[in-house]
């Protein structure tokens, strides 16, 4: 049998785990293939620089020359361009592609699914979100006879040290972070995913495959975990609550704009009980709701070379079989539908409202006041004497209150009413509750 | 576009489900496969029985001539014949199969995928392992470029459930089985659940899935749950441990007959901490340890009508997807290997021995000896007094003892000479532990 060739586009962490197992496990994976994979060129920036376990003469930094003639490229260079041009590039050319490129997946996908289909070969992408965690392929294949209503995710590993160690060890945000930069879960310029912006694409992505229609990053609400303090975790937990920082896509079939999908991230309070809520350390899992299946949890580790090198040959060897079979495909994860995105002030959610008040008669009805005028219900009330305070300043009180259910956009008007009750000393933390 | 005929054989409480979805949801799953689906027709034993949403019109109690012209065939009647014979000339006759039968697949995997293979179609089974929990595809499909090296599942929902309510309302065997039949998570013969054996066929499926290589069920060592007591469930809590009953496929590099694979069924103790330890009610789940990604783990509901219908529906799109498209496919789920099976005695494990023992001098020396002799290493040992004894019966001990992990050979034969020790009164339970 004719060999396949593979050339690789960028050679990091992910890419030496790729090539060591190309290059080792030959044998078993050219029998699950049907043909052995020949690893043929590794595109780089830097062709002098050693990578262990590559071959030197296999290195070049022509990546346009690395694609000519491949059956199957493996794009690993990540970012907008040149990755974009590439694939497209290898696609017309009839190479089936493997990415693991999260940030181009989010903003292009439409074009890339199509540029494969128009091209009949295959474009696979299972690494892009969440590691090694199988999840593309069960939400786009295995449940494309369903209906998914909902997905909620841990996928980014980061943020999840970061408020783990806080909820499990009581740590500030900053020794966390300090934390995961030494053990190297946190980058140096942790911006990205610290704001929810590398949670977002995956948000944008899961979204576009669950309910088969265009999301981009650019329809993704973002909030990071930056304001989430060691107080607020701490309350959490005495309610019974965990803080985790939650990438959700719903499909809404009555909002007040009308049906639509939604994708948003924030850290919100999810009950202990719930099974994302036992999720540590830099784990990820993706929890989804479908109308026939019920509940599912996928839960694995979401990043670094080893796992990631998982994803990226489950998909080198599931479209090079393809190759020997003939037939082309990009099977059920097809945007089939255009659903509009819904912003996220018609997302129905439940807010806990954190509140520094005077202690004066008259002040709870005058909040209870609000939430009813703004139509919305109260769940709970909890009120703590706030100590401590220097003699001669008024007593105050720390308020906590969770609502019922409801549009997001009410909720938010009403956090910004009770801001500028005389009442109300400071607004001291909002949080979505999730999960209930 | 010409639509595809689709043969289901079977209606019960899955076909109900499935037939509703296609005859509801046409447009839906026609635009996703790229080509409407029409039932064409539906077997029956009895044609007379109403099927409430499937028209009277389309049971047929001739299930060959049903077969005749499909595209797809769905096959729920269950057992080997005269699904085998069905399934295979559905296959010879160009159709595409979705099963959901673990007994068959468990016994003629190989024949079933070699005569799928030889026709040039699709044989998919993604309900016949953890109902609408996507296994087959992750394990078969995603996992393909990795090496899978231990699977441990929560397969069986009626067990995991009648465990579960005995850990958590402290219930005996009897009280949780009987309020699971009440419940319908038990079926009026349990004996296939209890005994093992309906999660002893997923074992098999798995393994051969998992490890590219035949596992029947007769390969697999089963042990059911019906000698645990409520008894054995207090002591497994009180030593921060739960009792699952675990299918367990794992690849052994070395054992004392050498290289194989191990397929086996049996009531574990699992650390209360393990991610399989919080699967409650009468969930699924299958936890993953490949070489590459690590650890994975994949969580829903294991049985009912709606559930599994996802995952044959998922199936159908699959197959009906790669129909429009063309060409053909195993892909990478295929017996490249041929592995022995090996015996439970084989494997490497860990034992927690209870003994009930006459409280003298000297005792515990005498079972460390024999512990020594037969080269098992002693994790711990607990000694608590029994009381409540007749006056002037002698003294007597329980000894809880957990072994180092072993050669199951060796801690076999150390439980039958402890046994027969003098001052062993009883030997009150042996259960393995695993998952740490």
């Amino acid at each position: 049998m004719k060999s396949l060739r593979v050339a690789m586009l960028g050679c990091g962490v992910v890419g030496s785990e790729v090539a060591a197992r190309i290059l080792g496990h030959g044998e078993e994976l050219a029998a699950r293939i049907g043909a052995p994979l020949e690893l043929a060129a590794v595109a780089v920036r830097d062709a002098s620089k050693a990578r262990p376990g590559v071959p030197s003469e296999l290195l070049t930094t022509d990546a346009a020359a690395a694609i000519e003639g491949a059956d199957i490229v493996i794009e690993l260079i990540g970012g907008i361009e040149p990755a974009r041009e590439l694939i497209l590039s290898a696609l017309r050319s009839g190479a089936s592609v493997v990415t693991a490129n999260k940030a181009l997946l989010a903003s292009h996908y439409g074009e890339l699914m199509k540029a494969a289909d128009a091209a009949e070969v295959r474009l696979e992408h299972e690494a892009a979100v969440a590691g090694a965690i199988p999840i593309i392929r069960p939400v786009g294949n295995s449940l494309a006879g369903d209906r998914i209503t909902r997905v909620m995710g841990i996928v980014n590993g980061t943020t999840n040290y970061i408020l783990d160690q806080m909820d499990s060890e009581g740590w500030d945000f900053d020794t966390a972070l300090r934390t995961a930069q030494e053990l190297g879960y946190a980058e140096a310029d942790p911006t990205a995913d610290l704001g929810g912006h590398d949670a977002a694409a995956k948000a944008a992505i899961l979204a576009s495959i669950a309910f088969h229609t265009p999301v981009t990053i650019d329809d993704v609400s973002v909030e990071g975990i930056t304001e989430v303090s060691a107080d607020m975790v701490e309350t959490a937990r005495a309610q019974g609550f965990t803080i985790k920082l939650l990438a959700i896509c719903e499909e809404l079939s009555d909002s007040p704009e009308g049906p639509g999908v939604s994708a948003r991230v924030y850290p919100a309070l999810l009950p202990r009980e719930h099974v994302l809520a036992s999720v540590g350390g830099a784990f990820n899992a993706v929890f989804i709701e479908a109308e026939a299946a019920g509940e599912l949890m996928f839960y694995g580790q979401g990043a670094g070379g080893a796992p990631t090198s998982s994803a990226v040959l489950g998909d080198v060897v599931s479209v090079a079989r393809r190759k020997v079979l003939g037939g082309r495909g990009q099977y059920e994860r097809r945007l089939t539908t255009r659903l509009p995105v819904l912003p996220i002030s018609a997302i129905t959610t439940r807010y806990q409202i954190t509140l520094d008040v005077f202690d004066r008669p008259g002040v709870l009805s005058r909040i209870a006041e609000v939430f009813a005028e703004e139509g919305v219900s109260i769940e709970l009330v909890q009120q703590t004497q706030i100590e401590d305070e220097p003699a001669g300043t008024p007593q105050r009180a720390k308020l906590v209150i969770a609502t019922h259910a409801g549009i997001d956009a009410a909720l938010r008007r009403t956090v910004d009413r009770l801001a500028e009750l005389e009442a109300v000393n400071a607004l001291s933390s909002v949080l979505r509750i999730e999960g209930h």
